[in-house]
């Protein structure tokens, strides 16, 4: 199918442009009789909201979500159900001086080279708004989860060279700092990091990771749809990500089998990994314990250093991209990973339930 | 659709278990007029094939590849072309041992977990054997990539902690040694780790990396079907891959928006990067440059050493696993990296034709 | 995927409920550089709109489109082109009587029996409101199939027994009558006839063609993707319709090779059949001639006569179905067909492409 | 995806070609757990194979089929299951005579139109050896479906103008004719009808009904994956069909809604129809009565009698159609019919699965 559609039974289209008059998502195959209301969406969005800190644009954006379908008497019917913000500050004016020239490290030149010119205000499909569609589907899809006894956590690891040790993370500090950082300690480091890149007129990469607790064994449909490829799929679509790790992902070159095998042991008659190394994903199959999903985040492109480049009728220039920018794009994406990777495995655990026939059999029987 | 295909327009289905009768895949929706015959195929089985070192699983197979369909008088017609290749060695007493236990590190338990039972000869469907199907479909992409100008280059970067400087890759040495390394001194190397690897006992990871030239700027379907998050997806789905990077990775998290960001410059009215942080991508998007993919390889879960696991019944148990192993997965899935990613650009180069309507329009025209 | 989607390339995912706060569409795939306005969808729109004549219902719905994404200065941007139509009238006191009941020949028992409830205002998805989201997206694939030289053209061949002969077809005279019936005279025997059920409380079925000129030799996707399989799967769709038929239909039944058989011939250099009995259509794949589509199209099943039926509760009753109500859909009915026949065509143009590896050889060479 | 693949959960592959060296299916997504053997589909294969009445082609095919993966200890096991049946009588001579001519009724011209070329031994892909791959994979649908209590009867409704009324059928009579009539009566005239076209050089068209019984109610997905809308499309895929209807049809369009419409009653608590016009889809979505298909057959296209066609390179001749046919498909197409009904509903069925929220959260549960 076209490439604004993703999943397989719960699945989501995303939609809108970052100037256009409005973005947003059709989310269908959410099973029916989950409570959801917009507050449960607009939380969510929130979270990837500009002007949260002083490290986000300036653009001026409340984001707030209209339901449009799908949802009755506060419960999910099990039609689709779609979801639209509608834009308000867009200063389109702003990249009047970016229509003819293609800027280093955005998508500008590929978008003409496939489709012979583009929406040039604020990046149009391209640009971080796209994922206010991704956010919206995620709430709907944590929702889900939730109710299903999965919860899913996300952080920035790191910002640019300040990364937060594993042992100095601590989960119930994320909220206090507007970086999402678990550890108010780095986040005070990274904020001091920002303001050097900020005043040199440049930007920061960083690291982002998300925990998935509560989850069954069994979800993931090899061998094209394991659950760690779709993650990997759903992660890197995200604009900016260009890297994913499972599990102890790149440390895994270095390791012997012995380090790097989980053995299996029994607690309380249950069966559950004296370690984790394989972020909770074997063979492409969940295996009951704890999903740990890594994301490389670049630095923002946008920056207002001087830059060479290119102009549409092939002359060289330079460029120096004004505008509202983020000097790091890094904790407004924490809930874009966090949505996709929830996205990803509401879909599986929607996928897994036929995968027994006694499953089946046991369902139709009651039905009639 | 079910977890066996991949792909829009370019589809490719697998099947096969390691100790079943054969394995194979459909390769559907390959254009009409390319050459083919089983030839083609079978060089790129011949390099996944067991016994091409002493690195590798001492089986026995042929691995001789048929063509069933969807080729005739040596072109292909446009109709799904079936591959089969039956297996020959299939020393299924060798597992019997394992049939009430579950090894660390292979997907025993989620299989079990998801279906309620599994086939334990050899790993079943979760074995490497299963990578056949995907390189006699590779087969096929890369011979239609190759008829449309683009080459495929892949290799073994690592081995343990013997990793090829950037400064030392040497393309031309990849088919000197048996570990696919692009470097016959540091391929010396690797031997040795991997001899004190066997004498432990023990298993290795390693770090494959490949290379796409030729490819136009153009290819991939924002937001989900970009041509990263496509990639990630299908070479994350190979057994044994844990991370995938594009370009420069997870450096891009350490870099400021000022070093990763790529030129653009005009040479001979052409535009071109100066750089290439990128790695061929830009917004899902290919840039026209080289295309630069990075996976990561767990070691070996099956080694003599002794470890703890369970059995099916729920009682804590060692194993030591026997059997006919690779000591190092790396080299033989060279080939399987470089399969997955010419399917997928294939599949996405088939998919681009469309994104113009003046494209369609000229073709049309030309019909009537 | 889920069922709200349809297409491969170019697809169009529908939402919205009769009585929610809005009814669209995302069509996701469509060309770059198409020309688009509010006004090219709203045509369409304005042919299924209510109130058109006395034997549809008298809501009161404008039904104005907007355009939300994919579109800019006039022209499709090869992004998803999201459209939207608030609800104005909704009246929703006028179903809180058929709360707990279940109405013959309506979807609610079904809804109730999967989802375990149902949004019942005004049918909610299974509405005829539903076909909004069909009508907008078939408008942008009409608008893209003129472009490439192909004109779809639907009527109404039947209501009740008032069968048009095929001899006194006059394609002309369709927009003269409310009932968009290609004869007059026959326009007017439906209307007498439909008088004849509005006085009994009753309502007419109807017959649906739809007729496509100026289409290549090519299309579909053998073998689960022919075209006439596509569009019998598009066209049974909609809700209503209970038989396709491709060409002489369930009349090849009864006919012999002899007669059923279209010759081919030479005229002027080209291929062309001397008759068309196969509708267009041949082992899937279309053969340059007409394609020609036939649904039927159930009465009504809102009726004012008294029915037996039953309550939610598992109780007898009985019901006499107010509100407002068309005696006859097939009007209405009748640009939902040629939309969904649209969609179809549109989707099956762009996947034709690259059948053959020439095309995608000439397309690349040019761009690089 | 690529046309050669049908269903969402429960999926069809099929390849090969009527003078290839195999022919086959890839039917992945079928729950493990099933009891499956060769025997299992050979008897489904059997009912389509060559040679079981004078009325069917003289060619000699023992069509023996061999499970080549996805089951294990006589279960499948969640993986795919890859069937083939190995061609044994392939006399393409007897072929050679029509590489240059276009058989009118058949897809010779549409292939060469899509593809530049054509597999012309027997049709190629577009012979009805075809569907030996969907009736292996109707057979494990089947098998599927009669564990979840769901059976599905196929017969010979009409065969040219001979038509069974419907107080006639019987349908334990259907085994004891080689038409499969459920009327021995009927089959006789039949014959003799057979006898006459043969004797004329011609062939003879047919309808093909399909009854599922034990069907739940709940199946299919709105608004495109409409149970009726994915039974048209896989039924109309099948070469030679040109029509389909559900329940009553093309009669509704002559009918009053007081007439169509089912009314709805309880009986020993439960919800039934007093009647089935609707063919037990509403709004499609199951209702729980038996569901109703009818397909139109079109007469075998080659015929021995003299027609006016072309050549490939565009020249006026005749053609008399020489070789081994069937002078009429409909007896062979039954179980045809029956398999595309069965793999439609087995999707449905695993689809269905996760409708309501408390589905998952009871099936979750109980997991962990």
């Amino acid at each position: 199918m076209s490439g604004s559609t993703i999943g397989t039974l719960f699945t989501v289209t995303t939609w809108g442009e970052s100037h256009g008059p409005a973005l947003g998502a059709v989310i269908s195959g959410c099973p029916a009789g989950l409570s959801l209301c917009e507050e449960d969406i607009q939380k969510y969005l929130d979270r990837r909201k500009p002007g949260q800190s002083r490290y986000t644009t300036k653009r001026q954006e409340s984001d707030t979500v209209q339901i449009l379908s799908g949802v009755f008497e506060g419960k999910t019917t099990g039609t689709p159900i779609s979801v639209v913000v509608f834009n308000q500050d867009q200063r389109s004016r702003d990249y009047a001086s970016i229509r003819d020239v293609y800027r280093p490290g955005h998508a500008d030149y590929p978008y003409d080279a496939k489709y012979g010119f583009r929406d040039y205000r604020g990046g149009g499909r391209s640009s971080g708004r796209e994922t206010i569609g991704r956010v919206a589907a995620g709430a709907v899809a944590c929702k889900l989860l939730h109710s299903l006894g999965v919860q899913l956590t996300a952080y920035t690891r790191a910002i640019g060279p300040v990364r937060i040790p594993e042992k100095e993370i601590k989960l119930t500090e994320i909220p206090d700092n507007s970086l999402y950082m678990p550890s108010n300690l780095y986040a005070g480091k990274a904020s001091d990091y920002l303001e050097s890149c900020m005043s040199e007129g440049d930007s920061s990469g960083g690291i982002i990771e998300c925990l998935v607790n509560g989850i069954p064994a069994g979800l993931g449909d090899p061998v094209f749809d394991k659950l760690d490829a779709l993650l990997a799929r759903a992660v890197m679509s995200i604009g900016a990500v260009k890297g994913v790790e499972i599990g102890d992902g790149f440390a895994v070159a270095n390791a012997k089998g012995s380090q790097n095998n989980d053995s299996f042991s029994i607690e309380n008659d249950r069966i559950f990994k004296t370690s984790n190394h394989a972020g909770g994903i074997l063979g492409g199959i969940s295996d009951g314990s704890q999903i740990f999903i890594r994301a490389a985040v670049k630095p923002t492109p946008s920056i207002t250093r001087e830059q060479q480049t290119v102009t549409r009728d092939r002359k060289n220039t330079t460029i120096a991209v004004r505008g509202r920018h983020d000097p790091v794009i890094v904790p407004r994406a924490v809930v874009v990973v966090e949505s996709m990777a929830a996205i990803t495995i509401a879909d599986a655990m929607l996928r897994n339930l036929p995968a027994r026939l006694n499953t089946l059999q046991e369902f139709y029987s009651r039905q009639i």
